[in-house]
């Protein structure tokens, strides 16, 4: 046994997360895509079969009250607000990513009034992103302008009504200075949208804390949710009766059922939601959160950190040098809890790795992506997998 | 046994849809919430449960290819399409129903041009749609203007870019006439988009054969699909090149993976995709439609004018005149799949009709609302029903 196999053992015995593998169904492949698609926590098939066979299949109808259908969007939101930093009442869950920058946006531009006419985009955010805002910023006759994160202090100004920013880049892993950003978004008077995507279950968020106007993160990477759970969208408190959502369905309404033909928006976070919820997939979700009972957030960060690092020092013992290069930051405060890689080969690469039990993914050009999902990636996987990518690429 | 009783054994009988009923789990309530959540089809379960266990539990990311997850919008869309009278192609599955009009009438605006500048809406409509049209007149600088169908065709003109309509109205299950009106919005070079909500699983509704431009349609009523099933958008074939839609995520890009900054829009129904799929609720769907196979809707249409013709007869037979009143219409071509009597006490009746094993529902303020699905209620459900909703009304 080599010494980091050595190391790795005994980080694996001293790991305080480490019974929270069992929580969820896994075999011997070693999973880094979690960070694309979380694997499936062992709570979840039991609760998905009283949900269809029960819930719809017996109670029908009477479930939209009975089993809690109608208030799942804000029930599961105030299930996930303390991992992302946010005191209750301030999350909905429906809908996509996607649908949720949309609304986002928008509601960020209509909050910085008429007089703003910019929107500053991430332009090394993950694509759908930019396209929505896109489409926001034509719908609300506003000026698109994308910039990298690292120049947004510089391009805000009088004209900037909001800003969509990646908590952490979903190629590269760097990890933004959301309190900063923040701050500089709103000493220029503007709103800040922040897509929690890659950092939502991996790291603290501290909405409240810093701030943040409006968040929208997916919750099938770090919160287990399964294939396209649903979305999640944040509004602060304070800024909840300014929220006017360019999606005004039914279900945000202050009375739904009183099948009124004028739209009066409900308050409080319920305003984000849009249509009739996909029940199925939203409790498969809720299910899945319930492995985060008695996890603090701080604990899963820094058992990241060691992954990463641990990683980073495998892939330096074990790969020649110059073979690949590393795309995400080493100081701790720049990475979140994905490791990239480049190498030249790397769709052929991935797949190699793939076929030898070392789940990542491949992003176009050239980049080997591999997540590190600290609820059950252990440190022995980490060694393997570093060992199995030495081999692959000699 | 009275000969009402009699007659709808009979009728049972020579049902030719009646082994359709095993296809589903029921009991021995009278369900006739159909047009609200769809009974639960027996093929579901077990495929969920599959979906879960297998697809997301053991392969993981690989289902988004080898389990079909990535295709299964434009796939199960195809699978709807035959019910709605459209050849392939020309419907993709995903995101709720007011999202889908959201996508629907902007498209339809901006197909119609900048001269154009109000959009029709039926003022009897479900409030979602009025709400969401609304949100679509502001931000695409129209005006909206709401007018029963009747009054459409008068109020069609040069101004006129887009109709929003329901195919059947969902409080009097009036069925309103799509060829005739689609037709007139035609005649007015205006574009016409249909909601199918009500209608779709019930009846047939022609779109190719109508020239309907775009359509939008639920799946948990009449199509069983599970509680907040995935919606559907249709774009007529001809019209798909000019679908300019305002929600452009990353799943509708020509080349998703790409990582492009730029949008390029697929062609075709895909182009109708937003974000990622919410797959749990897309399978279940998909499994529930199942039960559609070698089923005319034709058969369907005639067994369900046959059952509420029946449910009429019974409710004059054994209900005191003058007690309700059908909102309904009596002609065929008027009738939807659902019969509503007004009556001053609704609430309180349809409570305890529930309590006596007659699932309907009650809409606000004095409205019954019995759904007749033709797949699995029988004619022996409907006499049980008037009878058990005089001796309730008595």
């Amino acid at each position: 046994m080599s010494e980091l196999a050595m190391r790795a053992e005994k980080l694996d015995a001293a790991d305080e997360l480490r019974e929270k593998r069992d929580a969820f169904v896994l075999d011997d492949v070693v999973y880094l895509d979690g960070n694309s698609l979380g694997a499936l926590p062992a709570v979840v098939p039991g609760r998905v079969e009283d949900v269809v066979r029960r819930q719809w299949g017996e109670l029908r109808i009477r479930s939209w009250e009975e089993s809690g259908w109608w208030a799942a969007p804000e029930r599961i939101g105030d299930r996930i607000a303390p991992l992302i930093g946010a005191a209750p009442g301030q999350v909905v869950v429906g809908d996509s990513t996607s649908v949720n920058v949309f609304k986002a946006v928008v509601g960020a531009v209509r909050m910085a009034g008429e007089g703003r006419d910019e929107i500053l985009v991430d332009a090394t955010t993950f694509p759908t992103d930019g396209y929505i805002a896109e489409s926001a910023a034509r719908m609300t006759g506003r000026t698109l302008r994308p910039v990298t994160p690292a120049d947004v202090p510089g391009a805000l100004g009088d004209r900037t009504a909001a800003v969509l920013l990646n908590h952490v880049d979903y190629r590269t892993g760097r990890l933004h200075d959301l309190p900063a950003l923040t701050a500089a978004v709103h000493a220029a008077g503007a709103y800040v949208v922040w897509d929690l995507c890659h950092s939502a279950g991996a790291l603290p968020v501290g909405l409240d804390e810093h701030g943040v106007d409006l968040a929208v993160g997916c919750t099938y990477k770090y919160l287990n949710g399964g294939p396209g759970s649903p979305a999640y969208l944040y509004v602060r408190r304070e800024l909840q009766d300014r929220f006017d959502s360019p999606l005004p369905g039914w279900n945000s309404h202050a009375e739904p059922f009183g099948m009124r033909g004028d739209y009066e928006p409900a308050s409080g976070a319920l305003r984000g939601r849009v249509g009739t919820p996909d029940i199925l997939s939203m409790l498969a979700l809720e299910a899945a959160l319930e492995v985060w009972d008695g996890v603090p957030v701080e604990a899963v960060r820094a058992k990241s950190l060691a992954l990463t690092d641990f990683f980073l020092e495998c892939v330096a013992e074990y790969v020649p040098e110059g073979r690949v290069e590393c795309l995400t930051p080493v100081p701790h405060e720049e990475r979140g809890s994905q490791i990239a890689l480049r190498c030249p080969d790397a769709a052929d690469v991935m797949k190699r790795l793939i076929e030898r039990g070392v789940v990542g993914d491949f992003r176009a050009p050239d980049v080997l992506r591999f997540g590190f999902t600290p609820l059950y990636v252990g440190f022995a996987d980490v060694e393997r997998a570093a060992r199995v990518l030495a081999r692959t690429l000699a």
